[in-house]
């Protein structure tokens, strides 16, 4: 069994263990949040936690209505930017918390006054050193290069961060049940395996979603990209409208991220549209209706809040680029290339 | 002569006319931001506007302190959320301002008691009925499909009101050569359709710049994949290196924005990684050190100001684009698939 395999399957008892461990952490960062009036969430990071990152930029302006602003950490370390922050929650996110940009975004904000709090594996880490608050995503070592676990550890824990300080409170409380759903999610790899040998040839393909899970579209092909060396390239289905569409020709696979919830009426139009131009759908949903449109549909067996969706869609993308790199004979573990930690400065 | 090679060489005087005729309506939101004390720039967009505002991302925080944020517009459309903004401008960016998700981001705000403005080429148009202050791109009619001088003129807008809320105040008038400098990179358009014909058969490419020339290696990505129906992608050279550069095998074509500044040191070492790769790289500078690399050189007769360099790198790419269309035998004013206006719900 490769890394990427047991860390895939590893992921109900790691978001298990955040939950139930987690908790007490991230309720001390939220009572400093509601006593400092936090009126802006500047969250800072890259490359798979950025997508980390994408998630919490919906999800909190939804659940919490905070303002959110996703950091170009290149404005601090390549321009010096003196940016006036006032009452502003800077949240960096980083497996490893080596990443060096993201982690000068919170010098700054710290020394400027701001509450500062990271999401890390490794909490011996220069990320860990620089934030007030640390929430430990308690993955355990991940030894293969494609992150899985620690990027839906990574969602829970902004799930978690959320829940504190949304005024919804089940949306904590319906955080316990995904361990359960993400078994039930593991049990398609049969199917999966199956399925992605079709994509043996495949060269390129589109990723589609919308709103929160336009996360997993960013994911998704990412995994595909890092693990198969497919150009798979991820797109709000708003945006694709807009122009990449154009690229659409017959045959041209499009991988579709369509759970129940406000984002699936204009996924449920897109299947449609590229059905009619003769495109390839690979479609993931728990609706019937859609996946009739598909050459692959992946029947999700659970329908969980539109919020939670990110951590169980994913999954399925994960073992899809974990099968596809498997067939077409490369090493999921070590993908040509890629370095565990990118320090970007 | 197509539309859209007739209004790549209407920008200077688009430019110069912006300048000249938008100080005033420039000047008035400057002075009620100000009086307001805004302390979050809120950008609403969507497609080739939307990289005007990836622009306004890092240009203000960089020039005026102020943090920004890029509105997702589905939290609002989709989800509803009730965000709660303080002394915040809502900026909206759109050619046609018909843009309908971006213009009720700017409804949401204004109801919600902020300061609301945007920039649009058509004042009789839902967006500048929506907000309080509207700048004019005064482009003329845009005939081409892909966007060109609205892109531009979008650009000189953002600098605009960046330079208005500066505290460096030579950047307004920086902006005022910008029209002569357009000229001498338009000089270079022979030399472009001469080497376009080398990537007639070319597929796929990557588009690399950093820090405040994302924009532009967004928006160049975007006209190859309009006009040439090239799988063209485009990515932060930062980014590139965390996974997608795992896609680079021996003739990959990637195009460098890399004028002279901040960003240059990173593009100056990619571009020597890309080439041990093997990779064939298109790259545009004033730098003769890093043109050495390039298979294909564009050589940008001119240095200025790091702000500045997206409204004049840009117009390389759409010639390019425009050109590549042409050898492609392809129409560049009416790609397959795009209307002008798209309308997202």
């Amino acid at each position: 069994m490769s890394y990427m395999q047991r860390e895939i399957h590893e992921q109900p008892r790691v978001i298990e263990r955040l939950v139930r461990e987690g908790a007490a952490g991230v309720g001390k960062l939220c009572a400093a949040a509601r006593e400092r009036e936090i009126g802006l969430l500047l969250v800072a990071a890259r490359g798979t936690s950025d997508h980390a990152g994408v998630f919490a930029r919906y999800l909190f302006e939804i659940e919490t209505g905070i303002p959110v602003s996703l950091a170009a950490p290149s404005v601090f370390t390549l321009y010096e930017a003196d940016v006036r922050w006032e009452r502003t929650l800077a949240l960096g996110i980083s497996q490893s918390g080596e990443a060096e940009d993201a982690t000068e975004v919170l010098r700054r904000a710290r020394a400027a006054g701001q509450l500062t709090a990271c999401i890390v594996n490794h909490v011996e880490s220069r990320m860990a050193r620089a934030a007030e608050h640390v929430i430990e995503m308690r993955a355990g070592e991940e030894r293969s290069l494609p992150a899985t676990k620690s990027y839906t550890a990574s969602l829970a824990a902004v799930c978690l961060l959320a829940a504190g300080l949304s005024p919804r409170p089940d949306l904590g409380r319906r955080l316990e049940d995904l361990p359960l759903l993400i078994e039930r999610v593991l049990a398609l790899e049969g199917e999966i395996e199956r399925r992605a040998e079709r994509y043996r040839y495949m060269e390129k393909c589109a990723v589609l979603a919308r709103g929160l899970n336009q996360a997993t579209a960013l994911e998704v092909a990412l995994k595909l990209a890092e693990t198969s060396y497919v150009e798979a390239h991820p797109y709000s289905a708003a945006d694709f409208l807009h122009g990449p569409i154009a690229i659409v020709e017959e045959g041209f696979p499009c991988f579709l991220i369509a759970p129940s919830g406000r984002g699936y009426p204009s996924m449920l139009s897109l299947a449609q549209t590229l059905h009619e131009r003769g495109a390839e759908t690979v479609i993931v949903s728990d609706q019937e209706e859609i996946l009739r449109w598909a050459a692959t549909p992946f029947h999700v067996p659970v329908t969980v809040d539109e919020a939670l969706t990110p951590l169980l869609y994913v999954v399925i993308g994960q073992l899809f680029a974990y099968h596809l790199a498997r067939v077409k004979g490369r090493d999921p573990d070590q993908p040509r290339g890629l370095h565990k930690v990118t320090v970007t400065r």
